[in-house]
């Protein structure tokens, strides 16, 4: 496997959601010089469940950057035991929402973090720095914001949507509860704002709910119009199909087509350049800005990192027409 | 394994710390008629860790009373496993009380039931409930007491000095923060001051940190005065050693024998009989007050059986002398 390690040293951001985006966040990482990268984590999936806070996106980032994720659910960590939800149940408790034994750790010691007033950018950050990852993740913000699905049956906490009713509830929109007011993480609008800064990358996760949260934040948002980095989407659908996950079933749900098409158009006030997979090479003309193609399913270590590189050598180009 | 249940019915009041008193607590269940027996737990020990709230004695009797505790080490689960401690550590929490997988389900599912307004009682009673158990397993209060060690390098939190500095830190006495203004739980004295109460048995728990918190209580300790129950203690002690646990090791700080007659003194005023090893018989005679000389120590379920019935029938004499 090789490993193409940068010699540049400017600053890179990543917005990313949890599954599909870590694996192109796991990429950026490898091939970046150490602290680099910094990745901003989607909060809105975070909620109290048995009373911790749970924060999906940070966790999947933390234990995909560290090595440590579930090859097999995507989610969660490896190695993984499950005592702890089997005598929950025998105790009558909650068991709709899976914690394991080993993930457990993450959620109690940043709940007890919490309590104790730190916030979660600096627990994050500290949990990360413990597990040997040398990136940045922040959470979008330490404020709280909520997505909320709503569906023809009603507006439903987003874990309730994802997890409990397993997606099935047909979507016609979504809300960010508070992140109208929402304060974005200092260090994320100063990355934002470095002149250094070399690009600014929407990974491949779900837009509406992993992404628009992240967007929703009034102040992140302005920072992203106004940096100086081109920002680059991958896109999350390859040849009519998400990857992962019900990007597919809520575009359809939404009225859009599922394809490439959509996701630009999704992002048209916020990118300046746009990633597509080689499935999709017929759709380039169709759309009206800067187009990569490559093949961006990315199955083994070796494809994040090719990826990776890709993209940072396609906002190069934006960057500097000329090189 | 005979079994002798008693077809009677009247109710009977047990007081218990965990390891110790639970043995016997354990037999009095097993020949009681469901029902009859209230066990009354010790909370002195117990604390906030983790942000969560761990009751040891409370889950030691539920976890024997169910038939689930840990026969190696007294406390905690059989069938125990570790990943959460193990990925907390990796994490830099800390790790020094131990906390098993299935364990912390009990911590975690009553720490959310408390901060959402529900009595530790009742969450005791419900928890109980649905692992089987048929004894009410009583809290002393709902409220908060919290037992502290004085020793010769200070007064320590209770957990701190029992598990984190292992008992060795030389104890001069004890405090039991918040227990002059508790409140015994209502359904505890309701039960001491029931006229059909047939036997209110001090269960072989170490004296200064499993039933002197217990008494601590104002309102209690004068319901057991008042009380037309005879009042039995077992002896902790046997042939001057304790079973298990630092009750000896207290003792000769506090510049006492370790003998019956130490224990004996200790619960002059509460007690109107008194249950030692057959190993201590030649110590009867010193004692001024009825004696019941049995093999006290537990170490078959028979054993803890035999016992129970012996303890009740001494204390039905004592009730009833002349039968």
């Amino acid at each position: 496997m090789t490993r193409v390690q940068t010699s540049d040293k400017r600053p890179v951001l990543a917005l990313s959601g949890g599954v599909g985006g870590s694996k192109l966040a796991l990429g950026l990482a490898r091939v970046l010089n150490h602290g680099a990268l910094t990745i901003v984590a989607n909060t809105g999936d975070d909620f109290e469940h048995l009373g911790l806070h749970i924060s999906p996106d940070i966790d999947t980032l933390i234990y995909v950057l560290a090595g440590l994720q579930n090859q097999q659910t995507g989610w969660g960590r490896r190695d993984e035991t499950w005592s702890f939800m089997a005598a929950l149940g025998e105790l009558g408790g909650e068991t709709w929402f899976k914690l394991g034994d080993r993930d457990l750790a993450i959620h109690v010691e940043r709940t007890r973090r919490l309590r104790a007033g730190e916030t979660l950018s600096t627990i994050t950050s500290e949990i990360a720095r413990s597990l040997g990852i040398t990136s940045r993740i922040l959470p979008m913000t330490d404020d709280r914001v909520r997505t909320r699905v709503i569906t023809q049956s009603g507006t439903l906490d987003f874990q309730r949507y994802f997890v409990e009713a397993q997606c099935l509830p047909e979507v016609t929109g979504f809300l960010f509860d508070g992140a109208a007011h929402a304060q974005p993480h200092p260090e994320v609008l100063a990355t934002i704002r470095n002149p250094a800064l070399r690009a600014i990358i929407i990974c491949p996760s779900n837009p509406f709910i992993s992404i628009d949260p992240i967007l929703a934040l009034p102040d992140l948002r302005s920072a992203l119009a106004s940096s100086v980095a081109p920002v680059i989407a991958v896109s999350p659908i390859i040849g009519g199909h998400a990857v992962k996950g019900p990007t597919a079933k809520m575009m359809k749900e939404l009225g859009r087509t599922v394809d490439v098409l959509t996701v630009a158009d999704h992002y048209r006030d916020v990118i300046d350049g746009f990633v597509i997979d080689t499935t999709d090479a017929q759709l380039a003309s169709k759309l009206d800005l800067p187009i990569e193609v490559r093949p961006i399913l990315m199955l083994s270590l070796a494809d994040r990192e090719t990826l990776a590189h890709a993209v940072l050598k396609f906002a190069d180009r934006l960057a500097n027409p000329t090189t």
